[in-house]
């Protein structure tokens, strides 16, 4: 690794750091070097706070001039809630920018650039281009489709059950797996679940570690507006609830959620729920990202969309048997392995007992 | 790792190379040292053939005199199909012997190291012992059992399931598993499906290595006598194929098989096949280890006669869907989550695009 990478590693890792708690921005890290010193580091934390580099040029302080700046995101050109970036660097001084990938906007990409080298800045890029456009594939995939971002997670045991023939599902895993579980809540916007869910299981869906983080929206499909008023998600006030139905629910029985000012009901235009809509919606109200803990039915609806990019598979070394228990993806099915949806294993990691498969869809 | 350590682990890596083809023996390797060099090295190969301690002394001839031997288990103290190595071993001058672990016949454990000690011998015992446990986990379960070790074997998707909803089920993985499959089927003794794979997939059931390897033994439980005269099992005699029914099959039926000299049926005495009753007589028939690639039937009468000591995972990434498509374990299933059958992952291997999960139960 040379000087450029080793430097952008710990801007990369700095953003990693911020992954969940910068949406609907992306998160960018960035470090300040001279005469081989560091001499400022600075991440975005919170949409509409300070970016990366403003915090960086920040700490640098007057040492900023004649400065190598390593952004892992090109600056931005334009005045957003902030002013733009590529100004505060020509600003400060700096002579040199390295800069791991270009704004995935198509309509900015490369203005960043330009506006640097323009103010005779030399410019490198593309150094390690791969992790920096890994970290922030949700804001890349929201950019692009205006919907959120779909991580479809299922635990399922060794012979692909996800409950018992009679339903039960706690725990399938294990302690350290649970908690892996809360560690991605914290990284997504929202948090998906169908009303069998909230009835069979009765679900706070919070993030739960053990120092705190952040609770994602809690979103339920329920068609018929089934959701109990006496369930957690109305009962606390931890997070949004929304509660999504179609358009044949009676006025009077949505006006009983009223009483609760984090709980929305939102009724769809047609009297079944698409989840083309929902998601249009849901990107519409700025969600950029969902974590889907449906059963087998709403997984299937998800996957007969193709709006999954990646899934999560806990799996635990137990056997439930059962031709009738349930698995983490129900509905008809395909009838020809050529159907079948592809896709490539990214990560295994053993959690306790138990691992979890991290894959993506072919595209 | 100090030096005991190194030499034992090249005589378990040589026995390692022989897994498969010693049965119904273990696998065992040996090696001799003398004055830090490696001056004899043998495995134990095929049953009725020399012991590894035998080879490892016919190769250092007159050197072993005053030297060390490694061996990965006890030698033997009895006169078998060959002489006793222990005998072998005074003879030859050794004058240290490092042994990794105990014969596992309680009758005859600890009697080769006494004999060894009382001709004056310096024994060292418990050196990787785990390993070398490990080496042979079959040959240890059926001398204690005298049923075959079973390795269920399945193949699903990452939403669990070994096949479409129609019964499509070639292939779920790609090359590189089913190479592997290839790999375990030559390490077992013989080979198990139900009559309804064999109908309808007409395996062959036999070794496919770019080297060949060793056919198991094709064993069909078929209740009624459904095999087809026409299936590969019956038309090729590549390997004995021993079809096991029930006993209300007609006489003459039978006798439509006799003309195939590498086929046996087996009929046993209750009308429907009880899986205990098949381990049983598998075990007189001398199979130590049995290969099980049955349907979600088959795995699930396995799995409730409590008779799997290996479960084989593939894993592929891709999503069929479907709440009848079949799972690797059918059968009525369990209705509370505590009788869960419990394991443990005791690997994970990547295959190509697949995974491949070798876990067992817990005791």
């Amino acid at each position: 690794m040379n000087q450029d990478e080793r430097y952008m590693r710990t801007a990369i890792e700095m953003a990693q750091a911020t992954i969940g708690q910068t949406s609907p921005n992306p998160s960018v890290g960035a470090v300040v070097v001279k005469d081989g010193e560091v001499v400022g580091m600075g991440a975005h934390l919170k949409a509409g706070h300070a970016h990366a580099e403003v915090h960086a040029l920040d700490m640098a302080g007057r040492d900023a001039e004649g400065a190598t700046i390593y952004v892992t995101l090109e600056p931005c050109s334009h005045h957003g809630r902030t002013p733009p970036c590529a100004d505060r660097i020509v600003e400060a001084g700096i002579k040199r920018a390295v800069v791991a990938t270009l704004d995935p906007n198509p309509q900015v990409a490369g203005r960043g650039i330009k506006k640097l080298r323009e103010a005779g800045i030399e410019v490198v890029t593309d150094v390690l281009k791969e992790e920096a456009d890994n970290l922030n594939e949700v804001f890349y995939h929201f950019i692009s489709t205006k919907i959120p971002y779909v991580t479809l997670k299922s635990a399922m045991t060794l012979d692909g059950k996800i409950a018992t023939a009679t339903g039960e599902s706690k725990w399938i895993t294990g302690e350290e797996a649970r908690a892996d579980v809360h560690k991605d809540r914290h990284k997504h916007d929202a948090i998906l679940v169908g009303v069998n869910t909230v009835i069979k299981d009765q679900p706070r869906l919070t993030t739960r570690l053990p120092d705190g983080g952040k609770n994602p929206i809690r979103i339920v499909l329920d068609t018929h507006l089934r959701t109990p008023i006496e369930t957690p998600l109305i009962q606390d006030p931890e997070a949004p609830t929304w509660i999504i139905t179609g358009n044949q629910v009676d006025q009077v029985k949505k006006e009983a959620y009223n009483a609760y000012s984090h709980v929305e009901v939102i009724t769809m235009t047609s009297p079944t729920i698409a989840i083309e809509d929902v998601m249009h919606l849901l990107g519409e109200k700025g969600v950029t990202s969902l974590y889907v803990e449906g059963g087998a039915t709403v997984n299937d609806a998800f996957v007969r969309a193709g709006m999954v990019q990646q899934m999560i598979t806990y799996i635990a070394p137990k056997v439930i048997g059962g031709h009738d228990a349930p698995t983490p993806i129900g509905g008809q099915g395909i009838h020809s392995l050529e159907e079948a949806m592809s896709l490539k294993i990214e990560e295994v990691i053993h959690l306790g007992n138990d691992i979890k498969i991290v894959s993506k869809p072919n595209q």
